[in-house]
């Protein structure tokens, strides 16, 4: 079993839990948190600045300021992180800053609460 | 040292971390979540709609809603997961969907940031 | 590579982040949480609540109750570990409780969702 935790942007959060859905994972939460990438600076951060992508202002300016994003976090077994990875990119790819990064941990149990069943009974 | 994270109905967290402080567990923090777990339809969940629990109905309804919950992690030593573990599934299992699951996670290290300590004694 | 995950003080917030910019720490997230640490009473606890310290009153009080703090997380490469522990204990302790714990968990993998770039390439 792993944890698959993605920072996505506020606005995706809707088409990505719908995607996962889709793709056969049903259990998972969400949190909010503000997140920041690399403060390097580009050419294709400052078109995104020019273009109104808040994420590349905000890579322009004070370094250190966090912006707000959504985490989503999903617990799968591991056959199926391949696909919530392909997943969460084909949904939040838009080639901007800002798209988000995927981490994953590994997970050594879990249970669920009504029935008291462990590792991957607990999680399918 | 194991990570413990819960995930738990709202109204559940008083009872919970009282339950866990009298179990030895003193050091955990909580954020508030949304969560759903699996969508399937079965006569229990029917039957918790009609009686009015909110996560029964949310079962019935819309695909990938998720409903507010509470996170609650604890960071125990290996050989205090088995009484977290016990001690969350007994002050919160109901028999009906929306209990809550349970995540173990490997931790490498802890640190007290106060005195420097790490390992074990960081967290005792 | 590791998630370095550490609570803070709510108004240490600002210099943690400045101080991991400033140690090359460019990606990392943050949310708010409530938390505790060990409920024990000593003297050094008693007189940080006598000089007005919220998180010493705290540990007086209720057990059990938590109190407002931020988790900050952070993704490094393994030699960036100890340079990110150093720097939050630096920045965070006051010697007086409620300076916070730092936790490090072992990531299995990371992909920067614009590129799909994975491992080390997807957090520098």
């Amino acid at each position: 079993m792993k944890e698959v935790v993605a920072v996505v942007r506020i606005n995706m959060m809707n088409q990505t839990k719908q995607a996962l859905t889709d793709c056969g994972v049903d259990a998972f939460f969400a949190h909010e948190a503000h997140g920041r990438g690399k403060g390097f600076v580009n050419p294709q951060i400052l078109e995104g600045a020019e273009q109104g992508y808040e994420e590349a202002a905000a890579l322009l300016g004070e370094k250190g300021k966090l912006y707000p994003k959504r985490l989503l976090t999903a617990v799968v077994e591991d056959s199926m992180v391949e696909c919530v990875v392909d997943t969460i990119i084909n949904t939040n790819q838009t080639g901007k800053p800002g798209d988000g990064k995927i981490f994953i941990l590994p997970l050594l149990d879990a249970v669920r609460v009504r029935t008291g069943e462990t590792g991957e009974k607990a999680i399918v």
